[in-house]
């Protein structure tokens, strides 16, 4: 068995204004929801490696909401929208969490995007 | 049975000087990591109330390692430590995740912490 560099990408919007108390609960929710749509022997391996993980950012929803069509063709993706609660329109898409994947196959669609 | 409001709580340290991206990396991860320190019915039933979840902040790892040694006994816990690749000393606490939980015992113990 070759064992691949597992990682999770979450990219977020940077135009809602968030805080960093709400990008981490939002960053959070991406994290848990995606590993549902993942296949468990490769999250067994990512936790098992560490849980790499990077966070990115884009500026706006058209940008969020493409990545997120283009991403879930190829890999677990998921696609988090506010609750409402606090701070945002409710149902307004705030991030996306793709993988655990192979990161060098990650890094082809996401190695544009800047760190947030 | 009586279902319970159900809720997750991440607090962090605000000393470290983390930027929003490392934040979220860091809870993310603290995020995941608990879920396998909980049951797994009440981590099902979380997932069914919309994961709710809070993020605070404590100012020190004096005060972060006191309350995860609190926390632990009561509550599914997990503190995360950094990697250090990045940022950050390696092995350094970054952050506590506390439960899903009952969210009325889980103020009991948070309900002073500020949200970060």
């Amino acid at each position: 068995m070759i064992v691949m560099d597992l990682k999770q990408a979450i990219v977020v919007r940077t135009d809602l204004g968030m805080g960093k108390g709400k990008i981490a609960a939002q960053a959070s929710h991406a994290s848990v929801e995606v590993l549902g749509k993942a296949d468990s022997k490769v999250v067994e391996e990512w936790k098992q490696q560490g849980m790499k993980k990077i966070v990115l950012k884009v500026g706006d929803k058209r940008e969020l909401l493409e990545l997120f069509q283009k991403m879930k063709k190829i890999f677990p993706a998921a696609l988090i929208k506010d609750a409402g609660l606090t701070q945002i329109a409710p149902g307004e898409p705030t991030c996306i969490a793709v993988g655990p994947a192979e990161e060098i196959e990650l890094d082809k669609f996401l190695g544009d995007l800047k760190l947030l």
